[in-house]
């Protein structure tokens, strides 16, 4: 059977050149960073070696970044970490509707703790208007979290102006980054962020290791408590065969970016063109032109995402409802929501996110198969029987 | 040179048999077992796998198994999770001095959370007495977490005891046995706990993966709030490879428990014999008989731990002085000084610690190179000057 990928945004497949660089430390450099004898120096070094590698990506100082285990903890680590440091000069955080739930629900346990919490909405396009967080921020508002692009309908944030706006009230500004970084070009001094959290695995990196970059002088509360590891911020013998993996695909990621991002953008805006002209109610989401460049995001009409994502892996196909993170939960995606579109279409969200390892003949597999699906899937849909006798009765 | 590892209380090295178990999740069984598709399910079906063996290591059941980064955030995830959870009750949190600082430093989060803390003292051995925990018990308190062996000096605890005093006061015990689990049976109905930590890279599994049992209706607040993995407990990518890795570790170690530690023992015992032996001033610290198998620890009076890390190393043997997560913090071991020892003595501690790997040249290479090491050290050492001239003086 023929075995298509398109589900990158849930994780990438791992570089065979970063699986090379993790396999010492699965072996005989088992060492432990924190140790002072010939393994702990050999596993230090590594972890170092990556630290710079991680840095160069996002052009930030070695110093500043912190290594967790995935972008869900840095997210976590940022929200709850950067409110509580700052909690002595208000406790008033502003994050966009359509974040990761990392973000979201840290925000959320926040308001647990007695912080007070605004959303800031979006438009139809999934874009936030640097002018509603400007309204927003009040006089204890200790911190802002705007993701770069979002990672269902992969739409691109203004954080550069946004940026602007928290720099000019003195608040903390984060951005979840995990997304675009190792995708397209991210470099903090040009956005102007404070903090941005990172995924390996969402560039060809390894599960289990991501970072948090955070601006040198900016505070931050430690998310996991114990030892020195990670200058005191991070408790935990570091993941150190994960971290390696993590620091060589960022150096790869950097290497490469042009050429990735030109091929599979190519395969993308194809497939963003052509299911739309080959089904009928076939709605593109997010911003037309501002947006990463692996994803192609759709709702269909009349459908649930779930028999969909079913019938697609019975031709081979894998991609995603909503995120990957709550697919299985099986609820309409709060992004959707939020960008203005109904309970029904959200329902019918489908996530095509492309790799570097896919290939033309994929998507001409996908638009293949996808109008028997939907043909199928809508003959059974009583929704779509009410809308064909609507519209006949209109007639 | 001949290269000596006594040093497996801060990482065991990864069995070859447990990477080749992980190499397929680093290559192309690299999905996301969130996924609703055949890559999600080879993920998903591996994440479950390993939770039962993990779950058949300490005889608890899969569905009371929450995987996580490492025995650092199974500690912080228990203490501040237990304790949030539980706030409505009482708000008084008891821990004995000498946990390691995952989760002593968890608690004193607390403390700053609003939370008090009482911290139960241990004898000249380190072992806490059950009489003493039963004392620091109030109607306020909500949690207990006393350690199963220490790290350091090898202690195992009246955890049964404990449990029975906690029990009959409806207060939720949790258990470290990151030090234990893996090494020596350990049996959640035995024990009688409420929750348990434990961690992969102590028995011979990856880093990056370690695992939280709690017992089932115990309430616990997530760390990481997120997506719905973990049966949303733990939110975050599962990182796969090193979760598998764990797992297998949990089973190998299962089936081989009493031939490991019938050798480790073997060794370690006859470095406690020996080295006292043949150095002068060696103070041997732990429980004489009560303690994990590869724990050899002593302090060796008149030098500093440091320094013998360093002329150890020159010899190839990696050891730790303290733990090592605070061994680069260069402070002398608060479990030392909750015993009952000196600054002085406590600066000299030395932790050899034995894995299936060790054989008995290794014991005899340390047996031949620690007297000149101990001998030159002591030359330079102004307190051991003071010492023989006072020795000297009172003849």
């Amino acid at each position: 059977m023929i075995k298509v990928y398109l589900d990158n945004a849930s994780t990438t497949p791992i570089l065979p050149a970063v699986k090379e660089a993790m396999l010492p430390y699965l072996g005989e450099d088992f060492g432990n960073p924190s140790c002072i004898h010939s393994w702990g120096d050999v596993a230090r070094e590594a972890v170092e070696t990556a630290r710079e590698q991680v840095a160069q990506l996002i052009g930030g100082n070695i110093e500043e970044i912190v290594f967790t285990s995935s972008g869900t903890e840095s997210n976590n680590f940022a929200i709850k970490g950067l409110a509580l440091a700052q909690q002595n000069k208000g406790k008033h955080v502003v994050v966009s509707a359509i974040e990761h739930f990392s973000v979201l629900h840290s925000a959320k346990t926040l308001e647990k703790w007695g912080f007070e919490l605004t959303l800031v909405p979006v438009d139809k396009y999934g874009v936030v208007d640097p002018d509603d967080v400007r309204k927003s921020l009040r006089k204890d508002t200790v911190l802002v979290s705007i993701m770069h692009a979002n990672n269902e309908v992969g739409t691109l944030e203004p954080i550069r102006e946004i940026a602007r706006i928290t720099r000019e009230h003195g608040v903390v500004l984060h951005t979840d980054a995990v997304a675009t970084a190792g995708t397209v070009p991210v470099d903090i001094k040009d956005l102007g962020v404070d903090a941005l959290s990172l995924a390996g695995n969402q560039f060809y990196g390894p599960k289990g290791a991501g970072a948090l970059w955070v601006k040198r002088g900016v505070r931050i509360m430690p998310l996991l408590d114990g030892g020195v590891q990670e200058g005191g911020r991070r408790a935990g013998t570091e993941n150190v065969p994960a971290i390696v993996g993590l620091g060589k695909a960022a150096e790869l990621a950097k290497a490469d970016m042009t050429r990735r991002t030109e091929h599979i953008a190519r395969l993308r805006d194809r497939l963003l063109k052509e299911l739309p002209a080959r089904i009928e109610h076939v709605v593109v989401t997010g911003h037309p032109q501002d947006r990463i460049p692996g994803n192609a995001s759709f709702c269909i009409e009349f459908i649930e995402g779930e028999s969909m994502l079913m019938l697609l892996n019975s031709q081979g196909v894998a991609v995603t409802s909503g995120s990957a993170c709550t697919s299985r939960a099986l609820l309409a995606s709060h992004v959707l929501i939020a960008m203005g579109l109904s309970h029904e279409i959200a329902q019918g969200s489908l996530l095509f996110s492309f790799g570097i390892d896919n290939t033309s003949a994929d998507v001409e597999h996908v638009l293949e198969v996808m109008p028997p699906i939907v043909e199928r899937l809508r003959q059974m849909s009583p929704l779509y029987s009410k809308f064909i006798k609507a519209s006949k009765g209109g007639k």
